[in-house]
């Protein structure tokens, strides 16, 4: 099978269906969307055994890596179908008619959150299933009540494309609406569809370049849209004396484990590990960088992307080699830089740039100060990691006050890669992690960027959407006059 | 008194001030916070003798009117209060640690919002206290937690500078941390300002086209930001025949009288009413117009584009008028025109544009179907609004589906004029109604503007944001484990 780019005509009829699905599929109850999620996992989960092969072929991940990928993406179908069943997530307000009010009457209001309509969704590279075409962009929107166009990815084509079809045809057998679900191909027909005035938000992961390039599209077209960018992080972590001095050994294995996990090519890969002077560690670092065998990366661009960074990042003076990492025949080995938080902070912006690959850097730092004055140089992230100990109790907030104010996710004694799908989840930062901080594309909240709310003033019962009439009929959460019931 | 453009140094205070104030504003307790509010809301009706004089000089608007806005703007203040004292805008959701989760163990994660930092509020001219100092976006803000820099609106600088020290003084004699609140003047320091780092978001209401400029500053800026711009709306309104038949004399008059209320300075004014064809009103309809007297309009540029823009829609082949409002020494008197249906959706574009003042157009429809066709034609509104009866019934639905898609708000028998403070009120709407569709600017709802998402991974309960906490000190409202408790 050859995947080519959809041709335009392909692409009108792919956005005519998506807005002609658009209606049907917001009026189905969310119990009917959560069946249409559901057989979309069992499809997908049945599919495993034909759709892993391909991703192997085309990503050189290796096959339990892919597999524990289709079972995520399956349960975080599965998770939405819960929160649509659940409901709260109309996040219903009713507010009864006070004709007393002051300093005017209020009528009767009725709030529900309606889909936005049709989304586009940029699928990344890194993560074939659960960042791609059945991934949490994907489950989000159509739980939301969206129809889906994904652009696929170009590392992964024939996986996108088949994984498409599977999609497609669990949801139609399910019932759903023509035109629920689509796959297209080629950033041409990707642009096309952003500036479509049938596409009403977008989606992406990926680049900073990239991402800012497609807000600029989304921001710019005769409607403007919402635009959801996951892009760059760092995910520094921060190790105090007192946890080198419990789990020095645990803790240098962990950051190796962690950094060349998926040979580094994680948006949660921790990039810089911040260690207290005297820290011993450096031998067993070495060491154990070394032992870990080189692997496979994407795509040819993305090897040639790393090398380049990382080739970069060694040219600067201020940082040294710890463990060079070569581009070989079995693939990319991991490289180990170091420096110091001094140097760090006399010129930070050319270290503090995301490498995405197998490369990360150790700072060695004085004091506490200057571990606080290091971590204020970061930007945002989607994470930031702390290791320390409970005798570090009364220095640690206010480390972690300045993490707050520039990741995400604050991770304790773990290590930032590895991202559960969950309620809490939280998969989002300030700037560059994201171009909207105040949303997340991991977790069951990722289904409010694709919702809209619409008020409903003295409308007569048999006129009102289910979910707001006196009768409850959906059995939803609901806040009324002030108060959740 | 005369109000000066801040200077490029004050400008540099005030920004380095709410920067400064971020953190410990961030800190309070939102019950201490309830306490900041509330004080503002105090000082703002006790100041009300002296501020609504001088609304009257600088707004030409009746004192009845100001007086209202006074308390609904510190009526709003109190709203958000509550809205912290209860706690759920907080939204914390805690999932417990799972070891046997599949494919991966859980972590325990914890999540809540937390304050974007330092807001960027553009003020509107039509509402000199409810929609600029201290207003909607003002109050969301600080409820937030955000310290709020407002860039008063050059129509009413004098009135902007004494609330903006009416609200700074109370804040800061409750104990607001220095920096929580700012008025600065002059558009120079209002972009400038926007495209500061310490800047975290941006509000406006006001026209589309200043909306689109500020929004591709605060897009294009190095860290983009996110920008709630309030901009353009045409609020039609759809009147079937049975509601002719049933209440056609109150209709006329509720129409003449919404579309002029307040000389037809309201973004939620009604510009078209649609009628059955042979509704009989047009003579009730231009009585009621020539009854109403001229007034005032917000200041000379508005006046002058009110009056482009209506000769404009005059010289329109299918636009007849009914009455001409002519521009006079006692202010501006009402225009209505007309058309039919046909002629509208022959070419919409040219007519479906916002007059902001004293000007709507009477639309004939010929039967139900070409109305619901006209609703089509619309792009997006703050509202819409029908009239109609039971008997109507089976044919509403549709108009209300096609209207749900282009509309924030659905007015049944009512005038979309009036937007009350409450929780289930939605002011927005798809573009250019609004330049963020999923969020609104009036309700308690507009806080979630300011407040991005923070997850705590396995972080012990010593170093946990109070909200975040097992024994919950706080009394929050939370979702444990999917459920609401």
């Amino acid at each position: 099978m050859t995947v080519t780019d959809t041709a335009p005509e392909e692409l009108e009829r792919v956005l005519a269906a998506a807005a002609q699905a658009a209606g049907p599929l917001a009026a189905l109850r969310p119990a009917e969307r959560a069946r249409l999620l559901r057989a979309a996992a069992d499809a997908l989960d049945a599919a495993a055994g034909e759709l892993v092969p391909i991703a192997i072929e085309e990503s050189a991940l290796p096959e339990g890596r892919l597999t524990g990928e289709v079972a995520r993406s399956s349960g975080q179908l599965r998770l939405f179908a819960d929160a649509l069943e659940e409901g709260s997530y109309l996040e219903v307000i009713l507010d009864s008619a006070d004709p007393d009010a002051k300093p005017v009457p209020r009528p009767d209001l009725r709030r529900m959150l309606v889909p936005v309509g049709p989304v586009l969704v940029f699928a990344a590279s890194n993560f074939p299933f659960a960042f791609s075409v059945p991934g949490g962009d994907t489950a989000s929107a159509l739980a939301a009540g969206s129809p889906v166009v994904v652009k696929a990815h170009p590392g992964h084509p024939r996986l996108s494309q088949r994984t498409g079809e599977v999609l497609a045809e669990a949801l139609r057998a399910a019932g759903a609406p023509d035109g629920t679900f689509a796959v297209i191909h080629g950033m041409e027909a990707g642009t096309t569809a952003l500036t479509d005035p049938r596409i009403k938000a977008g989606a992406f992961t990926g680049s900073v370049k990239g991402g800012l390039a497609l807000l600029e599209i989304a921001t710019r077209r005769e409607e403007p849209i919402p635009f959801y960018g996951e892009l760059g992080s760092l995910n520094p972590v921060f190790v105090t004396p007192a946890a080198i001095a419990a789990r020095g050994t645990d803790i240098a294995a962990g950051y190796v484990g962690s950094f060349t996990l998926g040979t580094g090519q994680f948006c949660t890969k921790p990039g810089l590990l911040f260690l207290p002077e005297g820290h011993g560690l450096e031998e067993r670092l070495v060491e154990a960088v070394r032992a870990t065998a080189p692997a496979g990366m994407l795509n040819d661009r993305i090897r040639e992307g790393h090398a380049h960074e990382r080739d970069r990042l060694e040219g600067l003076g201020p940082l040294r080699t710890l463990v060079h990492g070569a581009d070989g025949d079995a693939g990319v080995a991991p490289t180990l830089l170091a420096t110091t938080a001094k140097e760090l902070l006399a010129d930070p912006d050319p270290i503090l740039q995301e490498c995405f690959g197998p490369t990360s850097i150790v700072v060695e730092y004085a004091d506490g100060d200057e571990m606080l004055a290091a971590a204020e140089a970061f930007g945002g992230n989607l994470t930031a990691t702390v290791q320390a100990e409970d005798s570090d109790a009364a220095t640690l907030p206010a480390l972690l006050d300045v993490l707050r104010d520039r990741a995400g996710r604050l991770v304790y004694n773990g290590w930032p890669t590895g991202v559960a799908v969950a309620h809490a989840m939280h998969h989002g930062g300030p700037f560059p992690a994201t171009t909207a901080s105040i949303h997340t594309s991991v977790g069951t909240t990722a289904i409010r960027r694709f919702l809209r709310p619409v008020c409903y003033q003295n409308t007569p019962q048999a006129l009102l959407p289910e979910a707001l009439r006196d009768d409850n009929p959906l059995g939803l959460p609901r806040r009324v006059d002030g108060v959740l019931s």
